[in-house]
């Protein structure tokens, strides 16, 4: 933070010769006295220069007193194994006054109002503490403060003080220890920052809402909107926010609860090949590899597999892994690649018992989700303020037709004026709609939605046996944007050979994929969901590349 | 199983004029009594197909008292949910001897020895249970036994039956209710083999050891040797033995111990993108992704991704996910895409804080998988018999130069017959010697191999500070064949930049990784581990693929 000032400039040499004001020449005199002056000068200047060099040389040999106290590290590598203990800034506070502690943090920001002081703030993951490095004689030195206040933001230090109590709270709302900080006593650099530019930006204002930032224009500290493009390109520094600790240990946290709940309940994992021999699902969006010497592609979702697996009498299963989209889709809820978590499962008697394991495996994740992760929640919502997530106990089920005619009632209609329609899809707008509805009505920001039309159905949807306009498949939609799409699969391979014909799909571009059928297959039904989406739709994101950690759009391949 | 006879061939019609045996015309008496013959012979034969004709229609129109107990379930379509129980078969014993009980299974194998009666197997997943239908009054009819006899092997049956004690163990290896069967009395298929062509081998088969098909070759019944192409050629098929259907339970056990043990180390799991903008790592062994008008290339690892979470202050970070290796190798223990363990953690003083860590990982692993998958491993070992995996209490940990010197101790020289040298990689074979040697001195399957020379690892390795021939990286070797492969990475930029300069790996290309260290990192260790290596060394699999649910190699992409 604090730059060396410039070098001052050298005074320019004197290289004319000397005259009177007028212009005149000096009389020999003049010169004499002129001479002597300047020998006088000189001799005053000699002795001045002589002094300062003492006095530098003299500071040079001065002992510092603080020198083992700070510094650089050398290199970590792996020299010594001492056992210390590295203490905790979550577990500081006033109560422990007076206690020693060694950590190791990020410098957040430094503040240096005078050559014998430094405050700084101290980051580790979610915890932030303050500190004060103060010229103590024995311990701080002046040139250890000097030397701190030259360290920049992020810097990695180590650092060894004394809780001191603080008399009041302390305001900074990015500090979390509010009732303690540390008088420094040693601090050395474990990982110095080592960029020729400047950072970009300070994870001190990535961590701000929209509302701090607009409040903050009117004061003498206006903040900075931080772009989101500027954050992605700078990605590993946006990640540092407490915000971003937070999002993705709830993410953490919605994987740990899916398979939480899906173990208790007999499911196998399964990894399936991400590399399919044929372009399978949809052609159109699929990327393309070279695969040594012919060509493969990247699998769109693992149902291929997944369903092969239950025919393969694995009865229940789940998958956690990347799916990839080649859509041309720049929008806040698509990416190219995302998180896909995937479950089918073979049913006895009718696909609702999948859908009733489905809705109750969400209910488990929305309702542990703010019991487990109170902590993170309370930080993402410090920067993402949105309304509690409501789920009720029983989570409520519409059909295809209920929703057609809750936005009907709501007065919306096709953009030519005339009726919904009850066999066309849902657009993202009227699922909004439907979203905000359903949260009047039931008091819930989640709602399935049963027995689509078949015809917006993939070919592998089995039909509705009442109508066979409509298909035994669902929706679930979370404060007004699809999460989860599934349905019951056709099990049979005559059947599932005559809707592949009708779809236009033929049978030997999936071969593998029919003769699992044909080898007989219990009934089964099934979802995919998105992990990020679960995620930014849970946390009032905006966007979804807020919930993925190195985001992939069509226009984005790095960091 | 049971084939209908072949049509009876028609009678070769009769297109020559007849003749004496001497070839004479015959006379017109003699013409006459053959007429009046063939007349006679005309109506006995109208007789007797009148009589057959009657006999037929009479059965046809005789009433099947069974015509509800057996047949075809209509599609299905979820019409109806009634709630039913069903019953497993891995709960049926002789001490239910008595009771009713309803489920679903395949049909393994069926046995028709008279006209009056089916044996069958029936499996679901782990378990199998003998069955018979028999001919009984008002229950079994004569037409639901013939009907049950031609069911292919694999139909899925809907049973209902009543158990009965068995007063003898019953003998074949492959049921697992060994002390009762099942009486049907009503039988439908769910789902019905629909294969132009026979399958191409019996469950039943695919599931005995090298030791019973060549026992069985003396035998009036040889048991076919299904080829490893065959089985994977027909995946979902050979995914149906008990073996696999522990293979993959196993697997899944290995993931979920390495999660809980993780997760209760405070570990964060990500999900970084398999999507990479530049050939990272080996430019050689990567694959190349046509993405939108441009190009993109398949992580072939989540190194960089994991450091660069690091460098975000994640501290400690794992995750599970498919990664992809352009390699042309056709051996037992490469494919082409197969399921990562990748962790990465930031520690205080020494790497070996991470190495200790990862021992306990491996160390919990091996021990817990005895403990919480007896039942699949007694199943796996049935037809892949290996000795039990040696965990000590205390895994044995040795430096690349120890296991130089006991490799030399051992008599292994270079093919040239010179000593081997202390700063060149091991080989396959010398890593299959180490395993040996290691077992015979520390009765362990499993050791850690410290120290590697560093000019054989990755140029973000960390070199030794007391050796700079060498380096802080490890590998963990399984019944001599390595699983992991990992090491303290350099966290420090400058001496990352000079060693990929003095690898030949432009900073330029890989920008956002090495930025990432710029702004400071702690330091760092971790890991990569082979899930589908672990699953098959441990079970003793001989080749990888059977780890695999749908393998691919250079060779294979289906299923």
């Amino acid at each position: 933070m604090t730059d060396a000032p410039p070098p001052a400039a050298a005074p320019p040499a004197a290289e004319t010769e000397e005259l009177n004001e007028d212009g005149t020449p000096l009389s020999e005199n003049q010169k004499k006295k002129r001479a002597a002056k300047a020998e006088k000068e000189r001799k005053k200047a000699e002795t001045a220069a002589r002094l300062a060099a003492e006095k530098q040389a003299k500071e040079a040999s001065e002992v510092d007193f603080a020198a083992q106290n700070y510094g650089p590290q050398p290199l970590n590598q792996s020299r010594e194994r001492t056992g210390r203990t590295f203490n905790l800034i979550s577990e500081f506070s006033g109560e422990r006054d007076g206690e020693a502690v060694m950590f190791s943090a990020r410098i957040q920001t430094s503040r240096s109002p005078s050559a014998k002081m430094v405050f700084l703030t101290l980051r580790a993951r979610f915890d932030c503490v303050q500190a004060i490095l103060a010229q103590t004689p024995e311990v701080v030195s002046k040139q250890m403060v000097k030397w701190a206040a030259g360290l920049p933001a992020e810097t990695l230090v180590a650092v060894e003080g004394t809780l001191v109590k603080s008399p009041v709270p302390i305001e900074s709302s990015t500090v979390t220890v509010k009732d303690a900080e540390v008088k420094i006593t040693k601090l050395h650099v474990i990982s110095a920052i080592t960029t020729t530019a400047p950072l970009p930006f300070y994870v001190d204002d990535a961590v701000r809402s929209d509302a701090e930032i607009e409040a903050s224009q009117s004061t003498d500290r206006p903040m900075p909107g931080l772009p989101l493009d500027l954050r992605l390109d700078n990605r590993v520094l946006d990640l540092r926010t407490v915000t971003n600790q937070a999002i993705f240990r709830i993410e953490h946290g919605v994987c740990r609860l899916f398979r939480e709940y899906l173990d208790n309940e007999g499911f196998l994992e399964i990894h399936s090949p991400k590399l399919q021999g044929a372009a399978t699902e949809s052609g159109a969006s699929v990327f393309k590899v070279s695969y040594f010497k012919g060509e493969a592609f990247l699998a769109q979702s693992p149902q291929l597999a997944k369903q092969m697996a239950i025919a393969a009498d694995f009865g229940k299963v789940y998958e956690i892994g990347p799916v990839f989209r080649a859509e041309d889709s720049n929008t806040p809820r698509h990416m190219t690649e995302f998180t896909g978590l995937d479950l089918e499962m073979a049913f006895n008697e009718h696909y609702h018992e999948v859908l009733d394991l489905l809705t109750g495996l969400f209910t488990f994740i929305f309702q542990q989700l703010p019991i487990r992760y109170a902590k993170e929640l309370a930080l993402v919502k410090r920067q993402f303020p949105v309304p509690d997530f409501l789920v009720p106990d029983k989570m409520p089920r519409i059909t295809f037709k209920e929703a057609i005619a809750f936005l009907r009632e709501d007065g919306v209609k096709n953009a030519d004026g005339s009726e919904l329609s009850e066999l066309e899809d849902l657009s993202t707008e009227q699922e909004r709609i439907v979203g905000r509805i359903v949260r009047e009505k039931f008091h819930s920001d989640f709602v399935v939605i049963d027995k689509y039309p078949l015809a917006v159905r993939p070919f592998y949807t089995m039909p509705d046996p009442a109508n066979p306009e409509y298909s035994n498949s669902y929706d679930f939609i979370m404060r007004g944007n699809e999460i989860l799409s599934g349905a019951q699969r056709i099990h049979d391979a005559p059947t599932l050979e005559a809707s592949m014909a009708k779809a236009g799909v033929p049978v030997e571009s999936m071969p593998s994929y029919v003769n699992a059928f044909r080898a007989g297959c219990p009934p089964h039904a099934g979802g995919g969901i998105g992990l990020e989406r679960v995620v930014q739709f849970f946390l009032g994101l905006g966007n979804i590349r807020r919930a993925s950690l190195f985001p992939r759009d069509p226009k984005r391949l790095e960091p």
